[in-house]
């Protein structure tokens, strides 16, 4: 007998018939002789409209509260779910983040797992249960309640397929897997049969929807496999799981793309040291991420510094840099925020020249201007202009043979 | 420095601008240099919603998954209100109904409090916080979720204020206070500046909506105050407390009346042991309340047994009495499901004749049949066609001179 963890995404338990929908995959996981934990989202938009029903009470919520206002809905999705069980005359129980054990950090909206005490999911087990447990959510050692922010129902189920050691976390959204590319702009992407963990990563942070990067990293720390899959069809999936059970691919596995960017210039920046902290520190303070950093070579002790951020932190970055930048003596700070990242990611790129080369290439070839170029071991990104992504990704797509199963 | 306990029914926080004005009305009592504590109930229809929702997915939700369900509705609630408070400037914490340690049996649906635990509640009350508590919810000793049923966040606030040893529990709604009769049929009726226990509970198990007798019972038991008044006005409501303290008034406190009456009548039963536990044994397995029983006086060892039940139930007691009727010899049996109930209630009846003279007479005199008669202590109650009820109220408002603060 196998235990088996799945999670399904809030467009999967959108309304009462997907619920049910739902319900019937569950039963059918267990009667093939498997334990079933599944970790559920709340329904469809409820956490946006609680939010909003927050800020029409108050603008500016304290987190506290309103970690245990959007709690609800996931524990709304999970009864509701057992209820769906119970109709197919299956044995089912709904546990709350709390019940279940998650035990976290007090940092509310974005709180960290810290243990998991899981009890009472192994006695309902036990007992012959399905265990519902409420996804994106625990509780401090005061048992005050918090929520894991973003990806917080992924992270739920992987930590406690993680915790519990399940054979498998199956995570189940409305797409059917992880595409070499944004199928809707590359008609000819093709969905993975499987990735690696850091592969997965960099897709994952840098903007390929499917799952959240947190999720992924924990799934790579406890070596827990990850299925990515359709709760509206039958197809397999990707799985995800440890590079170093897979042959070393000599390849690129897919191409991410993320529109919201924006870039700050600050021109003409005297080369001396503390420079880099004076602009970074203030952004810091303001909670606002800066992405990509580059500093040109310097030219008679003068250089342009340039980094991203979200286009929504924008503006208050334009505004706190401003002032700094002519404290520090520098010429002027532009920005600009129709600007996307495009990424080709695979750890076959390891050690393997000519991916950058074939990469600018291409871009070049399209008359595509790179504005920012940063890397990593495994990926390798071009801030481009927004209006150009499409032409990116496909130009990209086809140089990489991406449309391939193998090469 | 007084401890007040407050209670705000769902009409009173229905939407985003009723929860901020109730905010304003705590912040009032708080500034006036008390400590505060609020049970809040759920938004407007929230819990009806929530059913509605349940029974689309299992049309008989399990007792445990369906209180799980609706105690979100007052989570939801309690974490509004502190946001609106802190809004305003002040200091709250919401609380669920585990946290604010309540401790129920796990009669789901209609848990009972066995014992209060109220160190967070002291613990923020001492950080100056005023606590926001979930009504109508508790946690069993295997930390799962119970509600408290009809009533449950009157239940709630009694409870506390009683295990707190608050000066009063104020319990705000939409009306304001408890009445001589429901003001919609008598318009003479006069709001009642004060009332005793007993009567208040005559009141409520009979149908006057304001207050759910478990709650003014509770109030009994720990002898704490109970004022009744309105969360949209400033007027000084009702106050419920031990009659022991107040003159014995030689008069008539109120008339309830309750529209949900149906009668089945067993015709022609032969009078002998064991009849009457034939016939209500089996309604008692079914759930169904019996309320009034009357049993004529016996001729020839035949007599008629009368008993009422709420109209839902009325089929399901036809279809089980009717074969009963007929095993044990009965002629026939019949119903009726157009009736009500009228009663007059005071404690100053104790002992007093000439009440129920005066009741009978004045029905008498509008021409009116009354079909049963039942009577407490302080209570008389008859039972007569529904379309006279307004008649009826208003005859004997008239008669007892209720109008009138003293006679």
């Amino acid at each position: 007998m196998a235990l088996i963890v799945q999670k399904y995404g809030g467009s999967s338990v959108a309304d009462a018939e997907k619920i049910k929908n739902v319900a019937r995959r569950i039963a059918e996981t267990q009667k093939k002789g498997n334990e079933v934990i599944v970790v559920v989202s709340a329904m469809g938009d409820t956490t946006d409209e609680l939010i909003q029903l927050a800020k029409q009470i108050n603008p500016k919520p304290e987190e506290r509260e309103l970690d245990v206002l959007l709690s609800t809905g996931e524990i709304v999705s999970s009864t509701l779910l057992a209820m769906a069980l119970h109709g197919l005359g299956y044995e089912a129980v709904s546990l709350s983040g709390a019940q279940a054990g998650i035990e976290t950090d007090a940092s509310y909206s974005k709180a960290r797992i810290l243990r998991i005490e899981p009890k009472r999911i192994v006695k309902e087990l036990e007992k012959g249960n399905i265990v519902i447990v409420a996804g994106f959510q625990g509780i401090t050692s005061d048992k005050d309640i918090t929520t894991l922010g973003r990806g917080g129902s992924d992270t739920t189920a992987v930590a406690l397929a993680a915790s519990l050691k399940a054979k498998i976390c199956q995570i189940y959204t409305d797409v059917e897997g992880v595409y070499t590319a944004d199928p809707r702009l590359v008609p000819e992407a093709r969905k993975l049969d499987e990735i690696g963990y850091e592969e997965m990563l960099e897709l994952a942070t840098l903007g390929a929807k499917v799952m959240h990067s947190r999720a992924v990293e924990l799934g790579q720390i406890y070596n827990m496999p990850i299925l990515v899959a359709s709760s509206f069809s039958d197809k397999p999936g990707t799985i995800i799981h440890g590079g170093t059970e897979m042959e070393v691919r000599n390849r690129v596995r897919g191409i991410a793309h993320d529109t919201n960017v924006a870039k700050v210039t600050v021109v003409g920046v005297p080369d001396r040291p503390g420079i880099a902290s004076a602009i970074f520190e203030p952004l810091s303070k303001a909670n606002i991420s800066v992405d990509t950093v580059v500093q040109n070579a310097s030219i008679n002790n003068i250089t342009d510094l340039t980094f991203t951020v979200a286009r929504g932190d924008l503006e208050k970055a334009m505004s706190l840099a401003k002032p700094i930048a002519k404290s520090i003596g520098a010429k002027e700070c532009v920005s600009d925020s129709t600007l996307a990242k495009v990424s080709i990611v695979g750890t076959g790129m390891q050690n393997v020249p000519g991916y950058a080369a074939t990469m600018f290439r291409t871009l070049y070839e399209q008359g595509i201007n790179i504005q920012l170029i940063t890397t990593s071991e495994i990926r390798i990104t071009c801030i481009i202009a927004e209006d150009r992504v499409k032409d990116a990704i496909k130009a990209l797509h086809k140089a990489f043979e991406l449309e391939k199963a193998s090469i």
